[in-house]
């Protein structure tokens, strides 16, 4: 008989999809999640063991709360929403000692009739869904904010050349290419920051507009390169954020080889590849901010 | 030995991703098109019943001709575009008696930096998808263009009631509900304004803005209703347009029941279903214009 | 005020996920369906035209039915299910003269404990999904069986040569290449087999046996020509089909270039392609079988 | 201006489609495979901080490289040709200190012809997708193995009660319900066993046949209980492995209320939710092995 044991492990469940209205005026306001919350604690151990459920604060309680604290605590940003579902679970039971919550956030406009936003009619926005995550472990609270395919294309200002050349290598260098990637990105925000409050909204539409600028404007001799400054621009941006992670596919966009019609194809048609795609992903990391291994654990970011 | 024919076919190449960049300024443009060529003939039969290939346009010969007339004609619509594309395929192959040529078009937005749009650095816009189709069959050139996953949301403003019971309904009738769908649309152009020529990303525009102001506008007591609606201000907004097709899905906003916590919800906090949903079809029709069948044919509306 | 008019139209509940245990002895059995119900009617228009439900047999209800019915007539096989589906809301509500049901079925083996199957669990077989319609229409009932994501390769036995040749055309002659498709298909019945009744299950066994056979063993010179082979075996080998419809992507399996390696490759390594791809669509009809083009109305078919 | 860093990282090309036919005789295999190659090393930091790309092995060499080895050394299971692929890197480029090789098997059957296993003509299995991992990191070698979307159901044999209640808490007990989930599980493999060598395939085999006849099997108080019997009988049946880890969603199968139409229904007509569902997820190590937490550095497990 091999004897085994329990290691690493949390439960709950799993996209709770939490529409808020906010409805106390005419204008109504909209804040569209879909909410993951599981749960660790050492004496869940024998609900594995033995099937004892005696602690197991069940999945469908987990759900319960997070669309009852919709309508008690509000969802002011995902962020905070998520601190407080959180903070609910590890405070209320004593043998929950930590957890992962996590959020998508769709973002939606107000239609506009006769070029005015409309009370109570949404159109949804569609471009990057907003990310949020709170972590509990080891006794600490991990915070943070991000967003996913963000696509973005550059149809010049971008080379790749100089890389070695190995008896499988054939890429001809290129100074002239188009670039394009699907931003994920999560940055992570200062224990100290998080404990003074953030406007994170106002934060999100900061780094959505430093990120994007900052893919505009650098001229790109490697995704590698445009990420990473990415990354120093958002941190750049905003004093709360202690590192961003980045996975970047690079979607290439292949030159159509028109020659054998006569064509010259100056860079203009292109044949957008689905796969392979390169996957570039990195961290950058403020200088004398403390690292926090942990606040990842779990967390999707290098897919 | 049972006797067999060959009935109904086409064949052809499907999702080329053409991408067209327009460089001739700084200032780049960006068409972005997913396009399917697809042929038909009576002569093709023998590839079916024996393999003779001897009439079989290639498949990889259509997908060369779609990219290489997005250098030779350029992509100044989609609709134009496949206009061209078909019009090659029927002209230059004289058993080529028609085919069905589609693109869906995704659009791009300028990256802003310091407030100002970007030369050549684009953010998919990611609301909805533009549709286009050309339709060559029984000697007529039929053109539609259209929409999908346009999602919109009205959070009050909707009703439904008064509909009839029997033995197995068990709905409760409504005064106010969430109402959301994801639109997939398309309009048939009538042919003589094909012929006479339009400005079809113009009319895209319109259309885009008619079809979100009567969502936002119509108090709505059915989907249907709304359906119908929006059809009809299409058709009243644009004199090209012969009628309309409507595939809407009622995704459905369930009012989460937060009684046994002791909280009131009125209509504040709901749980976004995925399936199953309402599935919601109609087509509205210009009075007078010629109804045209055979345009709809293998053109996914209806789903 | 431009005049519009209502054309064609449908409405329901899509998607209901239907599962029936039967559990009458300790061996388990298991049907797994993914139904849509739809409904027309010429006195319906007033739903569209002005929001009165009066006569709209309300969405939730088809999909109450459809639950019920699962338990008061049991699921013998889809097709059947879906007859009695829709005759109930044909007969029941005079109003109400047509409709589209649509199945799909998802199957599921047995596992294997010591090598005998267990009685009460189950692993999703993951090999191809069973279809199954039944259009009300115009008086008259059509049923149609089929399979979708059925995926297949040969490894050899696969030419594609003899085409002709255009200023757009690059291709190279083969003599051998990797075949692979993933089919969809559908079989309409005869109206005379489907009122004599006919084991849909067998029948559908039967049939995917024969696809798979012919596939295997047609030396193919055109995806065509298999797929034409596909359908008149299906014919032949049962007297209840009418006509079979085909949609098959040609996946392109591209041979690897490894000659800057150094490398031979004759037909060894191969880059799976996603997109584009070649797409045939055919349909194969047992001739003397009466045509019944309304049969396929808004079935998807030809995608 | 703040001051920044580049944490970890790692780049390379994701998703090469690899099929490799064995044809030396006309009994042809098939291998499919979708490669994934990323690498690591300090000395890259130029490439994200200056663009300096002298020391990147180009995404584009990695996909050619993986394709080659399928040629040059074959493909005897996933874990032996990544591990190959893994040395070359490292051992080739003296600054490429590690990295992560990952791929997917998309397993295929015979088609049967009259009963007999066709030589070159195959159908995708489609149960389950298997899993492989190399992970190169800190000087050390891990490998991986496991499965991915195998879909499971009990129609009885499982139980939920006994948990605590709180003020959220509204699910009834329940002593005889589905059980239904989608497999993810990865088992590491001991260091000695990957050095001695082991039969990959034949492992995986064994493996599979065990969590499938152990989820048949155990009367179910709890997925937890259920995730961690499945782990350990895996230990227990190959002494290769160290643990496995696993992530379950419990896919929910809903009694659907048919009360209000007189019928009963004990546990014979269910709804099959997809959102929000339980995730279970969880680690079982053999006692004695040693941990290996960097083994699972951006291995996708818990999801």
């Amino acid at each position: 008989m091999v004897s085994v044991s329990l290691g690493a492990n949390k439960y709950g469940k799993a996209e709770n999809r939490v529409v808020r209205i906010y409805r106390d005026t005419p204008r109504h306001e909209i804040v569209d999640l879909n909410v993951t919350s599981q749960l660790r604690g050492a004496a869940l151990v024998d609900s594995y063991l033995t099937g004892d459920n005696a602690l197991v604060v069940a999945t469908d309680t987990q759900k319960n709360t997070a669309f009852a604290f919709a309508k008690e605590h509000g969802i002011p940003s995902p962020e905070e929403y998520l601190l407080t579902l959180g903070a609910h679970f590890t405070d209320g039971f004593d043998w929950i000692e930590g957890g992962l919550w996590q959020a998508e956030q769709y973002e939606w406009e107000r239609i506009l009739v006769d070029g005015q936003p409309h009370d109570h009619s949404f159109v949804r926005k569609g471009q990057g869904t907003r990310l949020a995550t709170v972590q509990k472990i080891g006794g600490a609270t991990h915070v943070t904010g991000g967003v996913k395919d963000l696509t973005v294309l550059k149809s010049t200002g971008s080379e790749f050349a100089g890389f070695p050349r190995d008896e499988y290598t054939t890429l001809v260098e290129t100074n002239d290419r188009i670039m394009a990637t699907s931003v994920t990105g999560r940055w992570r925000f200062l224990p100290e920051a998080v404990e003074a409050g953030i406007d994170y909204n106002r934060l999100y539409t900061d780094v959505l507009g430093v990120l994007l600028s900052t893919f505009a404007t650098v001229h790109s001799l490697a995704l590698q390169q445009t990420l990473f400054a990415m990354g120093a621009a958002a941190i750049e941006a905003r004093p709360e954020i202690a590192e961003v992670r980045f996975a970047m596919p690079n979607k290439h966009h292949f030159v159509y080889d028109l020659s054998p019609f006569g064509l010259e194809n100056p860079n203009e048609v292109f044949y957008a590849a689905d796969r392979p795609y390169g996957l570039i992903e990195g961290t950058i990391t403020r200088d004398g901010a403390a690292p926090a291994p942990d606040a990842w654990t779990d967390v999707p970011t290098f897919v």
